[in-house]
């Protein structure tokens, strides 16, 4: 018979031979009943020790490929050869709850990048102090940071809890004990962990619509209704949020995606309203740290005085998104539920990015990158104001903004056929109504100026221009 | 009036002017109808320009603290003075969903650890190449890595995938297109995810008793029914799972905590099971990559031919826990509904760490770091083996295990009383029915060996026998 063994670096003989053989028995190369060569033999001609073929047959005969006859060696079992068994399973089986079919695939990457990227919500890496950042990575992967290399916390690395306690009521006026701050793999599982803990099955959600999509899906997986309300001038429609609502996700310092700023006296409607109806209000400050103008509002988080709001920040805007780091700040009433939640979903977030993200804030060189990228996103800002007003201004009208990695202007032309011409031209950016589920949202483009350089910003816009005119999209 | 403002560095002086007046509004120092100074005489005194001071007002006014009465200058409004809602919400408002009140608390630190750490579950962080980590983590954090700063793809980045798929094929045999592999944060995501896509309210899922706990709490927290299933010498007794399970998890290759390796006969039955009950088998493979002996038996993955089996790993026991990096291999049918579970719970893992370990297993540090530590945990092994066998033969009996980073022990002084004594002598173990929610189950110790050196397990073995004889447990 003529069985073939290859030896490869590294892998053991005997493995070799176990693997081998097993394969052929499978694969049908091995018929049942075939005899296979006495462990002498085999050894002889591997020029291996006959142990290491023993060790191999003796295996595959406890594992049943093969069955050893008294006095007449060892042969391939039946039943075996050509069974699918050891193929990767074909996984018709089994199926999800059905809830997962309704939500929608996960958005696809972007590779490769866009020629003119107009994406929201990716900060320019270009910028980024990565020699301090590697500096301080590397400084917590030393055997001596045993408890941030072990197991950390659920709530969060302490000295991470406490500068992000501090920062957040340095520059929000967020105020809050380290206890309830609870550190999170971005906003998205704070959003998550929220729901899980507040949300029962069928129970109404209230979003923002024009809003960031991922909440309403999250809410979504855990057997809500979700309701999108309005949202105007002055942020979202009070008056709209549908009654029995139990949570309401908000974005009031900088509306995503319009841009806006909820006023306050909105925000004090939003907080009675919470109070009448025994809700929660879900506060998302992802991108605030770019204000360009010198007036931040109260955030809800501070005119709370109940304990129905839960604060969410972010760093992925600050660092960058694939760190995976944010945090939510909730009322202690909370702290326990979000704390088992998070031990139940992830244990904890990575030690040492938890470590170095706390001598990042307790250094200063978070709030130095801060300052240096504020000068550097309200020049792009000021930039793309001032394009879309001269050279945009018979088509779209910017929605008033003053902060963050974005800006909305309203216009007939934000329409799927535009948008989908201007990527095709290398510029990649999304339409309004791309984040909303309404038929009577206004259309309109938003443009993301984090990921793209100020002399791209005049080439992009002034591409797209072409395209617009062209009117092929139409 | 006295307004007393402190400028501090690093922050506006319009910010600070504000912060301050604010507070004292707030906590009743400037009474409502309080007349503030004139912007020209704070501005001389505090030595900064009246454009300052204006800002700092214009604020305060525009939130609703300060009121400007025409020639009559600023005052304090009404209504604010002494509220509390400045302060941290005191938040008793907000209740979480019952099934949190009835999961118990998270584990506490280690802080300090033990004298004498017996540990499960705990690598031996002083041997481990923090060189070579570090080196290949330093080479992600570079703005070239644009890919895996941003957003990486929700089911991990690609080359962590295949070399994840590349490396279960070649070390247990688990075959798998890269696609179906999901790079979680840790065995506890994995567990979160599978328990979210296949788990209604109200079914039963099934799980080893003694077993590992946290998978019957993720269970029990997304309202599944959890049974407990007596595990015997064979491994999980699997005429014992109540009909109708839908999920089973084990731990097959090394049961957790017995340590004993499910038998080949019960490997099959409970694959015929899944098949009859229509249920799904989660197979936890945690720490396998330290074998002891040459015989690793077939996963189940690899015996099922349907598509019934969820394999689960992790690299927290080869790298090190705080890392949260861990994968499941599903069925096709699965691929969607986890990837979408993925994004929806914290979008994806983080991208540099996922990318460094995709390096580390390619250039063959894994394989050796995991060469290194099976002779070192092996020697271990034996070790706490041998010291049962000759110190405690009169009260303790090994169970027969060879692999991993713990093994267990039977016998009648393995009660809480035991356990504490030892712990208040500084020999840290845990008790086989710590792991057990049954009244029947044996009573035993567990003894990790990952995290003390072979000369602090004979001292440590040397003062829990001193705890034992003196008696006082009883």
């Amino acid at each position: 018979m003529d069985l073939h063994i290859d030896f490869a670096a590294g892998e053991p003989r005997r493995d070799a031979i176990y693997r081998q053989i097993r394969s052929a028995v499978l694969d049908g190369r091995l018929r049942a009943g075939a005899a296979l060569p006495p462990t002498r033999e085999l050894a002889a001609r591997l020029a291996v020790s006959r142990n290491t073929v023993s060790a191999a047959y003796d295996r595959l005969t406890a594992e049943g490929f093969l069955a050893g006859r008294v006095g007449s060696g060892t042969f391939v079992r039946d039943g075996l050869s050509g069974s699918d068994f050891d193929r990767p399973p074909a996984g018709s089986a089994v199926e999800p709850v059905e809830v997962w079919d309704r939500l929608p695939e996960q958005p696809r990457g972007f590779a490769p990048p866009p020629e003119f990227d107009f994406r929201t919500g990716v900060p320019d890496l270009g910028m980024f102090p990565f020699d301090t950042w590697r500096r301080l990575v590397a400084q917590q992967l030393r055997v001596s940071n045993a408890d941030i290399l072990t197991y950390v916390e659920p709530g969060g690395h302490p000295p991470l809890r406490e500068a992000i306690a501090r920062q957040a009521g340095v520059s929000r006026n967020v105020r809050t004990d380290p206890a309830d701050v609870l550190v999170t793999s971005g906003t998205q599982q704070a959003l998550d962990l929220i729901a899980r803990v507040l949300l029962r099955p069928g129970e109404t959600a209230a979003v923002e619509d024009p809003g960031y999509p991922p909440p309403r899906l999250v809410f979504t997986g855990f057997g809500a209704r979700v309701a999108g309300v309005p949202v105007d001038a002055e942020g979202i429609v009070v008056d709209a949020i549908p009654p029995g609502t139990r949570l309401v996700y908000v974005t009031p310092s900088h509306q995503f995606p319009l841009g806006i700023a909820m006023s306050m006296r909105r925000r004090m409607e939003l907080i009675a309203w919470a109070e009448r109806q025994d809700a929660v209000i879900v506060e998302d400050d992802y991108d605030t740290e770019f204000r360009f103008t010198g007036r931040p509002m109260e955030p809800l988080h501070s005119l709370d005085g109940a304990g129905r709001v839960i604060y969410v920040g972010s760093f992925s805007k600050v660092l960058y998104p694939a760190l995976r780091l944010g945090y939510l700040i909730a009322p202690p009433s909370l702290r326990s539920a979000l704390r088992k939640a998070k031990y139940l979903t992830d244990w904890h977030s990575p030690g040492p990015a938890q470590a170095a993200l706390a001598r990042f804030l307790d250094e200063g060189a978070f709030a130095r990158h801060v300052r240096k990228m504020r000068r550097e996103y309200r020049a792009r800002h000021e930039l793309v104001t001032e394009s879309l007003k001269l050279d945009f201004a018979d088509v779209l009208t910017p929605v008033p903004c003053s902060a963050g990695l974005h800006l909305s202007a309203i216009g007939e032309c934000g329409t799927p056929g535009l948008v989908r011409a201007a990527r095709a031209s290398g510029v990649f950016l999304y339409r309004l109504g791309g984040f909303s589920e309404r038929e009577d949202v206004r259309p309109g483009l938003v443009f993301g100026y984090g990921a793209i350089r100020p002399e791209r910003i005049r080439l992009g816009l002034r591409r797209l221009r072409v395209v617009l005119d062209e009117g092929t999209w139409r």
